[in-house]
């Protein structure tokens, strides 16, 4: 399949290792004529680097993205965009324990059987450093569709979560706290948890809510194309997500119908939106929400049996880069996906 | 997109309306010299046809499968098989009072508003009745790996769960009940459940939990088509699924990991599965295993405003047949679904 | 690649093998509204049948249409067209001496050396009936785009070639004779010819024109999606197509720069198309035009050595069904897939 | 459709304008443990590069490919190998003179039509230059199968024709003189007319011939995506490409069945091969063969009517650069491309 495309019209196609010379990708198909504000792109680049806060890993990853073609005088040309972002610090002797050990629930092992051997340095092509590439192509299709809002933010780490309906959230605050999630008082609980969790050498899990806001009617393709199918395809490919629910999600398999549905306003709006937005697979033009589960980061500071490549259980301990809660940086790589996702429908839909 | 093809090279068409001529589908890149066997895809249709029982509508969906093309003296020859279904009822006057009418939580208003004009008899294409292909298409590709066992079951019912994990469930026992929930005494609340809410006149929603065996080692392709972002995308793509997850899941979100890790034995399996058979998007040998969430159907018979093509809210009850827990049914549909996927990776990945 | 489908947004898949119960497809992205003319569409099918006249063969195929989805009051819904040809001559005693014997220049043996086995009745997926179902689908996109003006017709037999500019010919006599050759001199020349084989028990080749008028300007994908590019495909994935050329073709490799060039008119059209409408890939609004070389019909009524599944040669006479030239019935198919190229096209660049 | 990536399996996606940053690409599917030739890749490179003779543009291009992804320690590592080939000369000062001007037979004008402007510096993205990428993908194609032997040579050029088959010609000779012919006494005439076309700042075209040998039997999925229908496309869609023809092509639709016919010898191989290697869509374990029409380069050192955006019609002369014969620099494109057609269908076909 070879599966690192993602998108019929607006395709997106990203390579690159964690410690290779550069990652990058290839957009093809962004539409002819957006003055692109590169700021806007290097805000969304440092929203997921590491090494933001204090609760985050302190790696350095300057991510800086070098637009190699697709663009003239500012302006995106509809051809191919392709990029690339260098890789600094690309010495791998840190990395020289794990070369012939696979680290557990890493993808170290399969890699290897699948692959015959691998880039062993910072986990390769499976490390989550790949993800900037999609932040790019995802700031990208955000200035495509500029009416369109997406704001995902944190609603739960480990077991502390934000219940409040997004309805009630201010989604102006969620970068005004570095677990990115908006209702302040949840955020220091959280805050607080994900430092006692790093002084334990340990990670922790959470949610990523996301919520998509004036979508056009009519986006998705039934049967197997289904708005819903996709944007769950595309946050089941980040790294480490384990579930994906939209509109009632899994609560609403506890209910009944006539509880569920949502009747209609006479202008074709609903006074309910259990649906999430999405009927048949198919937008209606209501908000389209979804929440999307990370496990805890597999590299904790904890010393753990992992397995060599001669079928020895050795003990190792994770070295260097802790970053015991990933999920606030995962926020602007969810938006970036549903970006791509939207991006594409809007073209294949033809109301751009 | 066109989006009804599922597949690159074990590749799925289907088309289709509810009350149609016939609904179909095309099933092409199977391997040839398959011998198959058609008593076990009639098996499966009847699994996922109406009327089964007590509990679920009685609706008459003969199913007889014909097909076309593709095999010869039994055997499959690498060529496209094709197949149709008929409808056998396509009478369409008892789906008059939805003509002009949007019903709450359907897409009859999301078509009319994308098409511009639909087939509304039955839900036309949005009918889940276009499912009926996908297990014709799903029983092929079990055919084709004989040596994978992939087990769905119903795991809960409105609010009555099965926590059991899988392990200790006795699979045999799926079919031994209407509900199709192998732990009897659980079944026998959820079946006791739904035949209350049938008195109602109400439906309720359940998760279907799927269990696959023996897979090999390699299946899956990052970044993008990771094996669980695939099997997400073809279980969201089932008629009224609000939510995926694999492994550990949402509740995986809430541990550290410390807990989470799976740490190998060293012969390469885990001591604990969280990962749920997949690290990195590639199958690790073990189980995979996921849950998937569907809502309460949205035909009810009680009465609930409906909306009309004229912008106005008009009360109207549900006709006829009534499905007061879909979920039972399906499961071959998640199990078929959930095959065509592993066909689908096997072809790509080599291994078949 | 699963290789029945062509297409990304108007996608056409097939299946059906000569001697099975049916043949068949699914046209799957053709936009809804579009009442369709269904006597039109049976003149494209007859235009392909054979048996029309004495030169082709006079093998029955009836090759009626079943359309079972997809259409509602008349009209595309939007969703797939399934639709069936059944297969009524379904006897294969008479393909018995083929069962056991590759036929030189067929596709016997590869058949059997990729598949394993294969359908031998009539050829069985290899055999050109299968683009009956080429046929539907590129007649109704031609009903989609009405605006548009695809003629082809027939400018060679063998070694007799209609060498007239394509600008002098009137094209409405296409269908006035049974060669399908609008110059009625040439017409003439070319069927004595024919008939002249047909007794000789032989086959002959020849070459299909085709011209499209009133082509937008920029349908077309480049880098690699040009639409010459796709035109060339489509037209060699016919049975028997040789070759493929467009605008000045082979004999453009002889010109030089300063004679080539089509200088502008002020209005943005060219005072000479050596470009063939088509300049980068992309369709410049002057008329399309290419020419399509089929081979002769391998299937001869004389004695030729075959090779069976055991090695040996065999001589064997060919039965029953003379097609002395299949080019006439090609000019139909030829049609259909430039029809279904540009309405791929149309609905993926946004100006239908 | 996005048409920047060529390919399912072995996935060809390139970016890059003549005068941008840099042109690039990736290749996605390639198998891992392939040990790199770095060397024969630059050895690819140079052949395609300008300036390589008198007889072609003294147009400087370094070429000098960099990967940045998917090798280690030089091998494959089976992730998405990508690469960037900078642009040292960006200066586009000298391209002013068509900023404002459409000339004759060029891609500006439709450029401008599709997409609103246009990177109008050397021909932006219409460049041949772009086929720099294709090359390196082709190169890595090469390592990947081998076994396979894939020569391509100029057989034509304006009205030169070498008509030797190409069984009698000695492949060790391509390189030996600057026109690719590996007939010394054509190419000689062949490079004397170039010359002299040069003298008359015009350009002229010519035909490249390919012969592939040692492909296996199976390679080609119809009916669509048929051996020859790729390889047709592939070679369409490279820049100034005219026609495609394999085995007998155009001559072949003049022939006779009975003349045209492959009699089978007792192992399968034939004993003519009109066929060109394929039947059916599918390789026969023959050599396949094809040949490539080029029209003459639209740029020449002449004065010819152009257009401006204001629809005047304003004489211009081509400035600084001069191909006056594009042929012996499209060989190693037309290899490339066929070696990315078959590593694909290797992939697919399992045969690898």
């Amino acid at each position: 399949m070879a599966g690192n495309s993602y998108g019929t019209l607006y395709k997106v196609t990203t390579f690159g290792e964690s410690h290779g010379e550069a990652l990058g990708g290839i957009i093809d198909g962004c539409p002819s004529g957006i003055q692109l504000d590169f700021e806007a792109i290097e805000v969304e680049m440092s929203r997921r680097k590491p090494g933001q806060s204090a609760i985050v890993t302190q790696r350095k990853e300057p991510d800086a993205v070098q637009f190699l073609s697709g663009i003239f005088e500012g302006k995106t040309t509809g051809t191919p965009i392709g990029f690339i972002i260098p890789n600094t610090n690309q010495k791998s002797d840190d990395y020289s324990h794990i070369k012939d050990n696979y680290r557990p629930s890493h993808a170290d092992y399969v890699y290897d059987q699948k692959y015959g051997f691998r880039d062993y340095r910072g986990g390769g092509r499976s490390s989550a450093r790949e993800t900037a590439s999609r932040v790019v192509a995802g700031a990208i299709a955000k200035q495509m569709l500029p009416q369109i809002k997406i704001n995902a933010y944190v609603s739960s780490v480990g077991p502390i979560h934000l219940d409040t309906p997004y309805q009630e959230l201010d989604f102006s605050k969620i970068e005004s706290n570095p677990v990115r999630c908006p209702d302040e008082k949840s955020a220091a609980v959280m805050e607080e948890y994900i430092r006692d969790i790093r002084k334990q050498g340990d990670t922790v899990g959470g949610v990523v809510s996301c919520v998509i806001q004036n979508v056009p009617v009519g986006l998705g393709e039934p049967v197997f194309d289904k708005l819903h199918a996709e944007l769950g395809k595309a946050m089941l490919s980040i790294n480490a997500v384990k579930g994906f629910e939209y509109g009632s999600g899994f609560s609403g398999s506890e209910m009944k119908g006539s509880e569920h549905n949502d009747l209609y306003n006479p202008d074709g709006t609903t006074k309910t939106n259990l649906s999430g937005g999405i009927q048949g697979g198919i937008s209606n033009g209501m908000d389209i929400y979804f929440r999307v589960a990370f496990k805890p980061v597999a590299t904790i500071m904890q010393t753990q049996d992992s397995l060599d490549n001669k079928g020895n259980i050795t003990p190792m301990t994770g070295k260097g880069r802790h970053d015991p809660c990933v999920v606030p940086r995962a926020v602007p790589i969810v938006e970036a996906m549903a970006a791509i996702v939207l991006a594409d429908f809007y073209l294949i839909n033809k109301t751009y």
